[in-house]
């Protein structure tokens, strides 16, 4: 194996609980009652997606422009239960791992840029890192598209990536880019949903990702 | 079977992901900077119990009267996070069917008076439900006394007694209190993780409580 490619909210920041609470107070303004823990399992697909699922659930269809609307919507209020973002235990020990030990990395996230870029500065990433984000593809996960966007510009072929996520989403794409997957329990999904969502192991965090990652059989470039 | 002990927060109320919101900002300002998912995993516990496992788990002893701080501060940033409660579908349909049956059942809760009261108020129980709560016991969940008092305002034997809740905590402390667990998803854990901590079953909520109650095997009183 080549190359990880990283999700970011929930496996690098610890941002997943906010957006739940902020995605629920958003839809209930829109009339869209869903409860917490349903938001929580759709964290991680695009905020168009998950817009359109929470109204599926209640039997609704949901226009183009109200979706829009609402993910705004969610920006504001989300920035405003989280104004800092928190890197995750191990996320900044580990990116500087595989920097140091020449093993390709990258992050892909459903992310928009500007919530995007706030993050990477709380990682301290290097500017050169490569980060591929909702903006960069026509449709963001579970499509496989960011995936295979960021493996093409690191340059190995999908089987040869990992990709490391804390949701079933994350999962589900890289099986779908013919790439092996690796839960942490840092979104707060339970170890067997990550197991059963296809995850080659999942660990606690990235920390222990970091300990154990000689299980990964990684090569420098 | 005799009667059903239903646990409160996650369980009948949606408001989870606000507590963990709560205590998470509550944390950080203290200096015990908690990730997110440990602390979505500790909601349900007493509020004592709860800022003590978090300080522990980066090395500090936490002093009561510091404790005590913290769980008041909580209590406010709570309600400012969600300042209205959501009964979790089927919530309000189960209990008003257990009370037309005439199937004793009660509320046992970690949660305070004054926070309580809100969440009946939003389920509308009726006046003579038993309800225990924090005050009424020495020690809140994971310890049995919640659940034995409850049993006790029942007038029923323990055996003959299910606990329904969405936390590993009720689970626990109904097996010490010689209960049978019923786990619900509502408060975001896996279904594994319930299935584990010896739920005897998982329902996705009390809504499907509901339209399975016959699988309980309860009978009136």
């Amino acid at each position: 194996m080549r190359a990880v490619i990283f999700d970011l909210d929930g496996t690098l920041v610890d941002t997943v609980y906010a957006h739940t609470l902020a995605w629920q107070r958003v839809l209930h303004e829109a009339g869209i009652p869903i409860q917490g823990w349903k938001i929580h399992r759709l964290i991680g697909i695009s905020g168009g997606l998950l817009t359109k699922a929470a109204a599926h659930e209640i039997g609704r269809d949901l226009a183009d422009a109200e979706a829009e609307r609402l993910q705004k919507r969610h920006g504001e209020v989300y920035r405003d239960l989280l104004p800092e973002r928190r890197p995750l235990p191990g996320a900044v020990e580990l990116l500087r791992y595989l920097q140091k030990a020449g093993i390709r990395h990258g992050i892909a996230t459903s992310g928009r840029r500007e919530d995007v870029k706030q993050s990477l500065a709380a990682l301290a990433t290097p500017e050169d890192l490569v980060v591929v984000d909702r903006g960069d593809v026509e449709r963001a996960k579970p499509e496989p598209d960011l995936f295979l966007a960021c493996q093409d510009k690191l340059g190995v072929k999908p089987e040869e990536c990992y990709v490391v996520g804390d949701a079933v989403w994350d999962l589900l794409a890289a099986r779908r880019a013919s790439m092996l997957g690796v839960g942490v329990l840092t979104g707060g999904y339970g170890e067997q949903e990550l197991a059963q969502a296809g995850a080659y192991r999942v660990y606690r965090d990235a920390a222990e990702l970091l300990s154990s990652i000689y299980q990964l059989g990684l090569r420098a470039a």
